[in-house]
């Protein structure tokens, strides 16, 4: 990977990646690895698709899922990736149809905590 | 909507839309109803995600579901929003670190399933 | 159990009963009879439920499941255990705003199946 | 709709009906008005099946969801649409064969949770 | 069953056994009562697949299921049945390529969970 | 890895690796790529749980996940691993408390398939 630009995981979490990458070190240290290793500096760094289109597929996956703490993540991770708050709320509407609105307010629970927590952190 | 611009069930769906329609309303007028009114002609129809997006985040949803037959519509779909064979296989892959490789093997038979009924029709 | 009233499992499946049984004991005997001892002959013979709300909840949860052979198995249940056409319908369709529509649609198909064949079988 | 019949949400929100939507909308008001106009005022409001049946086929739904907070929602809405506490409990018992013991644990625990919070007010 | 072995309920639960079975019956009696014995009593009493695989087995589909809760008893119930902490780390970081990672990283949360109250109930 | 000892997917494929290793190529390249380096060179390749066991942890993902056709490829895994035909039936008999029966019906159907097509042959 280049020295130059900076890696996916990186722009995704900002000042919030060691903390996440020390989690889940904590968790299984090959966990860790193979999250990093695979899913972030392997995968996310594939050419091909932009990272806010990346990011937005990430919330469609853990909607679908139910993984509301990973969600909660992305949501944030699909924010720094550029998205607007509208384009999050639009993907997040999008799915209704597709996964039915239990999931889909589950979701939008996820985007409001983060909002708030934004919200007080920058007053 | 308007009388000049294209709906995004026309869009997605092509020479296979009145095909379509007429499967749902086989299978129930009503549900036909409600999938052309609410989830193509309300929620397709929300500007702030281009088509393209869209859907490449419902193909991601089928995945996640593993909903087959369905996917392939939307794989389709995806291509004539506009997506890439490229930009269709990496979302794709993009699925695998969040759904496992299992669902993201099914997804790629269909996306097979339909290139090679493409390549047919055009020989 | 009594000897007067028929068993729950006879009512639903009719005269598919034994074929279910055989089949079932086909695939593993020890599973066969979980089903028959558990699930038919102790769970669906509680009274409290009539079979017809018995079967209707089975439908939807087998349409949740996306498990569509003992989808069809149990709208076949529902009618034999007195809910009309139009209920079942019904019932599908209500679905809809929980599961989203590619579930739904997939529980319409099999009924529409089950449909078909029974026009067929009574020409 | 009518101006002299209730509406099925009225009806299964009761004094929460309020609390609820208002909820709704601060996720996002679009949201809540796709939830109250097709999910409750189209989906709810057709004839065919009573409300109680509907609101079972809900906790059903639900439960197969592993959707603990809605749930309870509709375990309440269950009740306060005509099911006995002991129906309730059928339905869910029902459901084991289906979709196996956790998710039924899981759906026991948010009626516990209700049950003990109406005893509470009660008192 | 014989008097002179215990039960897999026995030794898997342990000492918490009584507590497990007295939150079940305060669910429900009669789930309790269907847990106990077709669950355990004759599910897990046959022979043919050692107690270790078992709970392994059990883990993988209670992380499948996203049941976190349930998980954390089974994680305990393979480490009492015999499995080392290497074991059961091994058998979730398996599950990552079939399930993806949030629900591999959602398991390793209760394993730590788990480990962290028995290091401080051993001090 | 070790020249002298065979891979995990060289033992559990058989005789029908190379055609499993190409289908996935058609499917995609890149997928195959990581499905092999992944899933099966790093993740399978970990020392700490026998082959037989990781089979079988398999097979209850995919009958949890409803993923059919790569079940049956890891019934066959399981078998070829060293499970025997009753192990694995009990793994699958298991699964009934923790999934309900519909999944494990599905799978029971794949072993049928399985041990039919393999008698055929050996006649």
């Amino acid at each position: 990977m280049s020295d130059a630009s900076p890696l996916a995981r990186e722009l995704i979490f900002g000042d919030q990646h060691d903390r996440i990458q020390q989690r889940l070190a904590a968790l299984d240290p090959d966990l860790a690895a193979y999250i990093r290793d695979f899913a972030y500096d392997t995968v996310y760094q594939r050419p091909g698709l932009d990272l806010k289109t990346k990011e937005l597929l990430a919330c469609a996956l853990l909607t679908s899922l139910g993984a509301e703490k990973e969600l909660k993540t992305h949501l944030r991770g699909a924010l720094r990736a550029g998205a607007s708050e509208t384009e999050v709320r639009e993907a997040l509407l999008f799915m209704a149809p597709y996964l039915g609105f239990p999931r889909v307010v589950a979701a939008f629970s996820q985007l409001q905590d983060l909002l708030e927590k934004r919200k007080a952190a920058s007053e």
